[in-house]
């Protein structure tokens, strides 16, 4: 069976384990199992008549005396190219916008309050162009269907012309609230996106919506811990991490680092990834031992949520176009920190300190010596 | 079936999945296939006569023009307490040594070059008492077999005596290298240490020892992301995380926090918890709604090594002492790091003066608003 075909972790394991350790296998890899969520049927036959997968899950919060509960429908959007990375650019991207567009449609139907699309979704991953276009789709979506939008995009600035891999977030008012800038980026084989992309230059931005205080954290900054806790410490409840990574570089990787996260910082994040291989017609190679190449390798999906408690929802597919919705109860960050305590016992000063110093020059490591 | 009797995710996944699933599920959750260590038949004998699982594994790197490989046998020991909780302390200290000893001897006829305990290996988890006698008993096994011995203790210290959480770094000459207390205190139910503990203040010290720079993160501090970055700050290539945590609290984020480290710093993790249930004479609760018991909850073991590649070994029982022998090449760290590059696309300048400003009073968050 080759890493295209392979549907899913969690097809394999329900189909094949006994009911007893099915459970057990779940619980230790998923941690408390996450409620499915009831989903209209005009969205599941609209989802099925697509040819998307839609799954939905609920993470719940307890009742508390003081605060109502604080739930927020989030709908993750995994997604194929849709013609010929070789057809016009313009086609291209008017297919890419009809796909998603019938997708968000049926997020809506789902009661979806924050959708966030994959990295770069308008484009393939060689196609270089930021179209104003992408912009203005996103932003009627989300008057639409008063949805927040988080639409990242390939962004040129136009004074010195730099390009930047950007999430803009659009408010279910329509408006955009501002943009989020990618903030590591990765000189990984192929993945050289040095060449064409700068460091983000915004920070760690959060932006309050109706529906929560949500962060942006894109593709590679997910491998970098200070990253997810700078979001974090800006009051992120939600964090997003739109992406587009390949099976062969990351896979083992991908279940655990914005899980991690979740963990570490008592919020949600969302990792989503795009599906598909995509054929280019000029070869490459970044001189790594391989051929010259027309493909970057299997984009595998399986994007999901995680929450603070340490448990995960299931993966979308890693073959098929998915909508995954989930339900958070963002109450369950506060109560997560008042059960583990992660961020009180975090000693923040002392390690700003010893942070300062290690970055200055002539920094001496901490090494005992027999 | 119950948690405590569940042997372990791996063998349940073995025993149910065809073949080809089979693979790719091993790949998606631990990475590229670790391989088995071949260990020596009178190593396989002893554990098997001395009852305790013994499993070893291989992480290679690839072969270097420049520089020789540079492997390292690593020993992780989890164990049950041996005598019950009232039994006479002497009697249960003298019980362990004589336990953990027998273990030791089988990691030195498997070529162990560094052996770690679980957390405060030589007491039961109620009994707070520290016995230099421990101290001399980890000193002669590392002198005998000429191997680093890190050995986490219940420290007091005399002036003020202080409780700290420590483990002790002894050379494989036999003499002590130092120690590194646990910089992060749990007030979690019934873990609620910061009665009996202190907050460490011996930072983020990093033991060069003959086979390598090894630093030790005690239990808790695994969930502290900045723990892990100052460790590896301070240039460790293996990070130690002796444990003692249960099912119920911690199981499913367990496999996620070690690896993290280990992806996100390029360097080697090993997580090592303690097994069983411990029953106390003394009834307990810490008034979190659970009725007065007189236990923690089943101690789960799992002990694994993480590498920088993404990948981990399989883990050791849950039920049962074990001995995982890893074998490390060390120049997969550098390998790795020169592939992803998490550290060079660091930003830590950055990061610091992030965070410095996010500690100060009066530090407005980074929020946008509508």
């Amino acid at each position: 069976m080759s890493a295209c075909e392979f549907e899913s972790l969690e097809e394999s394991l329900e189909s094949h384990l006994p009911e007893a350790e099915l459970s057990e296998v779940k619980r230790i890899l998923f941690g408390k199992e996450t409620q499915k969520l009831d989903l209209p049927s005009c969205a599941v036959s609209a989802a099925s008549e697509r040819d998307f997968e839609l799954k939905g899950f609920r993470f719940e919060a307890a009742q508390e005396q003081l605060r109502p509960p604080r739930r927020v429908r989030v709908g993750l959007i995994q997604n194929r190219i849709v013609l010929p990375t070789d057809a016009p650019i313009l086609d291209q991207i008017n297919a890419m916008h009809s796909r998603v567009g019938e997708m968000v449609e049926v997020a809506a139907m789902c009661g979806v309050n924050i959708v966030c699309f994959q990295e770069t979704w308008s484009e393939s991953t060689n196609l270089y162009v930021c179209r104003s276009a992408t912009l203005c789709f996103a932003a009627v979506l989300a008057k639409k269907y008063n949805m927040v939008v988080v639409s990242p995009i390939l962004e040129r600035e136009g004074l010195h012309s730099t390009l930047w891999n950007t999430a803009v977030v659009i408010s279910n008012s329509g408006h955009v609230l501002g943009k989020s800038r990618k903030n590591h980026i990765p000189r990984i084989g192929d993945f050289n996106e040095s060449t064409y992309y700068m460091e983000g230059d915004t920070g760690h931005t959060v932006f309050q919506t109706q529906f929560g205080n949500i962060a942006v954290n894109i593709c590679y900054g997910r491998h970098h811990p200070l990253n997810w806790l700078m979001y974090s410490m800006n009051g992120a409840e939600i964090i997003f991490n739109p992406s587009a990574t390949v099976g062969a570089l990351s896979e083992p990787m991908w279940s655990i680092e914005a899980r991690n996260a979740a963990i570490a910082h008592h919020c949600f994040t969302c990792a989503i990834n795009r599906v598909g291989t995509e054929h280019f017609k000029s070869e490459f190679t970044s001189g790594d031992g391989k051929k010259a190449h027309h493909d970057f390798g299997h984009f595998y999906g399986s994007s999901y949520a995680a929450a603070p408690d340490g448990s995960r929802s299931p993966g979308l597919s890693r073959t098929r176009d998915g909508l995954l919705v989930v339900e958070m109860d963002l109450n369950l960050n506060r109560q997560i920190s008042d059960k583990w305590s992660f961020k009180m016992t975090g000693r923040y000063s002392e390690y700003a300190e010893e942070l300062t110093k290690s970055v200055r020059p002539g920094f001496k490591p901490n090494i005992v010596k027999e």
